[in-house]
C-alpha cells in the first residue's frame, strides 16, 4: 500500500534537512576525502579519563546514584552555580545577573538557543544577526519560520552601526521595526568569522538599538569564549556593560566544545526571570530535563578540577592544529592568489576570504572540484542571512589529525590555484 | 531598572508552568511529605553497576573514543537496530517497518512526541487521546495550542468506539474532521489507567478511524510495555495489526523508566520515511542529536545483557512495592468506603475512582487535607481532555521506600475516610 499523504503542519513543511548534510554524505561516498567542514572536536583531546573517573567517583560506594534518578528541568542546582560563578569570575563583575536561579541547563546551548527563539519569536519575526553568522543557528530560524536579517559591515567586516541605525530608522518609517524581537551575537571566536566582539563595539550597538528604542532581548553566544588558545580575548559578556542594562539580556554557553561533545550539555543565563520561566517550561513540554547523569559528570568534573585541565589540553592541541593549516595555506601561495584570513587567536575555523569574483558556494565549479580532490570545506554564502557574497569558505581543524590536515590543505590549495 | 516589558510568542504566551510543578512545591515546603505522585523511578533499583561496567568497557585502552564525540542527529545506528530487532521479537512478527532506517533517538521518549507533534499539528488542530491519557502530554499538547479530545469510554471505562463514530460523524457533518491530526494511545499499562489496550481494541479503533476516512499517523506510546510483573501483556505494537495497513505508524519507546531515569534515552518508530525525515530535521534545530554517550551506555548494556538483568530486577521491585500499596489500601478499607481500582499488572501505578461525588481536584479540601496529612497524589481530572470527572486520583509506588509506601497509604485512606 501507498504511504498515506500527509499534511504536515508548517513546522513540518519547513522541516528541511541541514545544507551541511548534502556535504556530509558527499564525504561518506568517498573514504579517503578529508573534511576541513564539520565543526567535530578533536577526538584524540577527549576527556576519557576525567569522564571515567566522574562515573566511579559518582558510583562509589555508599552513595545515592541520585545522578541515574530524573533530575529536574532546569538543571542540577550545583552546576547551574558553577556556570553563573565562573561567568562572574571571567567577567571580573558581580551583579543579581551572575545567580543560579538564572540559569537553565540543556541539551548542548543549541536546545537553549531553539528555547530561546520559540518563546521570542513568531513566524515572520525578525532577528538580527551578525554579517556572516553561524549558519546551523541560521537554519534554526528558518525551521520556525523567522527573518534572520544581518546587521551591516563596513568595508573592514566590522559592525557598521551608523548603517544599522539607518536601517532601523528605514523600517521605524515603514512601520516593520516591531517585528524585530531580539538580536544574536557571537562575541568570541565566532563560527564562523573567527572574530571577537570588543566591550567597545557591543556598547556602540547597544547604544544604537536604545536610540531606536529597540530594547529587544540580545542573545549573546559565549561557546568559545574560553577556547582562546594563549589570552583570553580582553572583553566582558553583555551581563558587565552598563550599556545593556534595561534590555533583557540572555548568555549561551557549552561544555560541548570546550570538554566533550557527546555529553551535550550546555546552557543559557538570563537575568529576565519571565523568559527564563518560560524557556523552562517549554523545555518541560521537550523533554522535562536533558540526562542528569551527563550533568553530573560536567559537575564533578568541575569541582576535580579536571574540567580546567581538559580546557588547557585543548587549547593546546587546537593551537598546534590551526598552525599547521595555517602554515601550509600560506607555503602553498594562497595569499598571492588573492586568499586571505585573519590568523585565529581561538576556536575552530578560518574564514578565509576569496577574491570578489569567487564563487565556492554548493553549486560552484570550485565546490565540485574540491569534492574530486577529497577535500571539504563550508561555502560562506551559507553563514549570510537573508543572502551574502560567495567568496567565503569556512575551514575547521577540530577533528583532523595533523597528518590529514596537511593533506588536506594542500588539497584545498590545488582547488583554490585551479580555480584562479 | 525595571525589566522591560516583553512581547512573548504565542509559545511564550501558552508556556504556563506544569500543574504537576505546584504539586511539587508543596511537597517541598514539608520534609516530612510522603509523595505517591512524583513519577520517578526506584532509587535503590537504579543500574549504578551496569552503567559502571559500560563506561569502563568503553572507555578501556587501545579504543576510539567516539562516544565521547557528537554523534549524529538520528542517533546511533547500533542501537537503533536493537531497538527495531526488539520491537520485532516482542511482535513475533516480521515487517520492513522493523529497520534501524525508521528510528529515532531521542532525549527521552518525551521528545519524540514533541517532534512528531511539531511536525503534525498546527495550533488549533484536534488530536484524539484515550480518556484518561498521560496528563505531561496533555501539557504538552496545550503548549503548541492543539486540542485534545479524548475518545469516549463505556460504563466500563473501556474505548466506545461507537460513540467515536457517532463523534467522528458529527465533525464530518461540521466540517471539522479534517482538523484531526492524529491518534494518541497508551497500550500498555497506561499511565495513569494502568489500562492496556488488546489487539481486538486497537483493530476496533482503526476501523472506526477507516470508516470516518480518518487515516491519520497513529502515535502509539509503549513506555510501559516491558515493565509487567510477570507475564507479557499479550498484544503486539500497530505495526502487527493488520488493521492499521495503510495509516502513518508512530511508536514510541524509551530505555528511561526499565533502565535509568538519569540517562535519558527514548526513541520512536516511524513506517512513514517522510514524517521520520522531518522529526530528525526539527531534532536538528533542537539539538543536533542528544548524548552521544548516553546512548552508548544503553547500547552496551543491550550487548552484555545487563540491560534485561536491570529490566527483571526493577519487574520485581515494582511488583512488591505496588503489593505493599495495593494491601495497605485494601486493609485500611478504601474499597468498603467505594473506592476502587484495578490491581495492575505492570507499570507503576494505581488508577483509583471514587464515589461520583467525590472531589479529589487541586482545589478539593481533599487535596488540602493530603497536605495536611502529609501525603500527595494527582488529581485525576488532570488527566482527562478537555476535562473529565473528579473522582479520580493517580497514585504511584515508583519511588518511596516500603516503609513510607505503607505510611503513605495509611495517610492517604485517612484523608479519603475523612472526605466520606
Amino acid at each position: 500500500m501507498n504511504p498515506a499523504k500527509i499534511s504536515f503542519s508548517r513546522i513540518g513543511q519547513l522541516a528541511n534537512p541541514p545544507i551541511i548534510s548534502h556535504i556530509m554524505a558527499v564525504a561518506l561516498e568517498n573514504p579517503d576525502m578529508l573534511s576541513l567542514a564539520a565543526g567535530f572536536t578533536d577526538t584524540k583531546a577527549l576527556p576519557v579519563q576525567p569522564v571515567r573517573d566522574a562515573t566511579l567517583a559518582l558510583s562509589s560506594n555508599g552513595k545515592t546514584p541520585e545522578y541515574l534518578q530524573y533530575g529536574t528541568t532546569i538543571g542540577r542546582p550545583k552546576l547551574r552555580k558553577f556556570v553563573a560563578k565562573r561567568l562572574s569570575q571571567i567577567d571580573q563583575h558581580q551583579s543579581p545577573a551572575y545567580n543560579l536561579d538564572n540559569v537553565m541547563l540543556t541539551t548542548g546551548s543549541q536546545q537553549a538557543l531553539y528555547l530561546a527563539i520559540q518563546v521570542l519569536c513568531d513566524p515572520g519575526d525578525i532577528l538580527l544577526v551578525e554579517s556572516p553568522s553561524y549558519f546551523v543557528f541560521l537554519e534554526l530560524l528558518k525551521g520556525l519560520g523567522i527573518q534572520a536579517v544581518g546587521i551591516p559591515v563596513d568595508e573592514n567586516d566590522e559592525m557598521d552601526t551608523v548603517a544599522l541605525s539607518g536601517m532601523l530608522a528605514g523600517w521605524q518609517s515603514e512601520g516593520s521595526l516591531d517585528k524585530v524581537k531580539g538580536v544574536y551575537i557571537e562575541s568570541w571566536f565566532s563560527n564562523p568569522s573567527t572574530h571577537c566582539l570588543s566591550n567597545g563595539e557591543k556598547t556602540a550597538l547597544a547604544e544604537v538599538l536604545k536610540e531606536a528604542g529597540l530594547l529587544v532581548p540580545i542573545l549573546e553566544d559565549g561557546a568559545y569564549m574560553e577556547l582562546y588558545f594563549e589570552e583570553a580575548f580582553p572583553s566582558t559578556s553583555i551581563f558587565a556593560i552598563e550599556a545593556f542594562d534595561g534590555f533583557p539580556r540572555l548568555f549561551f554557553g557549552t561544555f560541548t566544545k570546550p570538554f566533550a561533545s557527546g555529553l551535550k550539555v550546555g546552557y543559557a543565563i538570563c537575568d529576565h526571570s519571565d523568559i527564563l520561566s518560560k524557556m523552562v517550561n517549554v523545555k518541560g513540554h521537550h523533554d522535562f530535563g536533558s540526562s542528569n547523569y551527563t550533568q553530573s559528570i560536567v559537575e564533578t568534573a568541575m569541582t576535580d578540577g579536571s574540567y580546567d585541565a581538559q580546557l588547557n589540553k585543548g587549547r593546546d592541541r587546537y593551537l598546534q592544529k590551526m598552525e599547521i593549516l595555517n602554515e601550509v595555506l600560506i607555503q602553498q601561495g594562497l595569499p598571492d592568489s588573492g586568499w586571505n584570513w585573519q590568523k585565529p587567536a581561538g576556536g575552530m575555523y578560518f574564514w578565509v576570504k576569496g577574491p570578489v569574483q569567487a564563487d565556492t558556494s554548493i553549486e560552484s565549479a570550485m565546490f565540485e572540484n574540491a569534492v574530486k580532490e577529497g577535500v571539504l570545506y563550508v561555502p560562506g554564502d551559507l553563514c549570510f542571512a537573508p543572502e551574502g557574497p560567495k567568496s567565503y569558505m569556512r575551514l575547521t581543524y577540530g577533528v583532523l589529525e595533523r597528518d590529514d590536515l596537511a593533506e588536506a590543505g594542500q588539497r584545498l590549495a590545488n582547488v583554490i590555484k585551479q580555480s584562479n
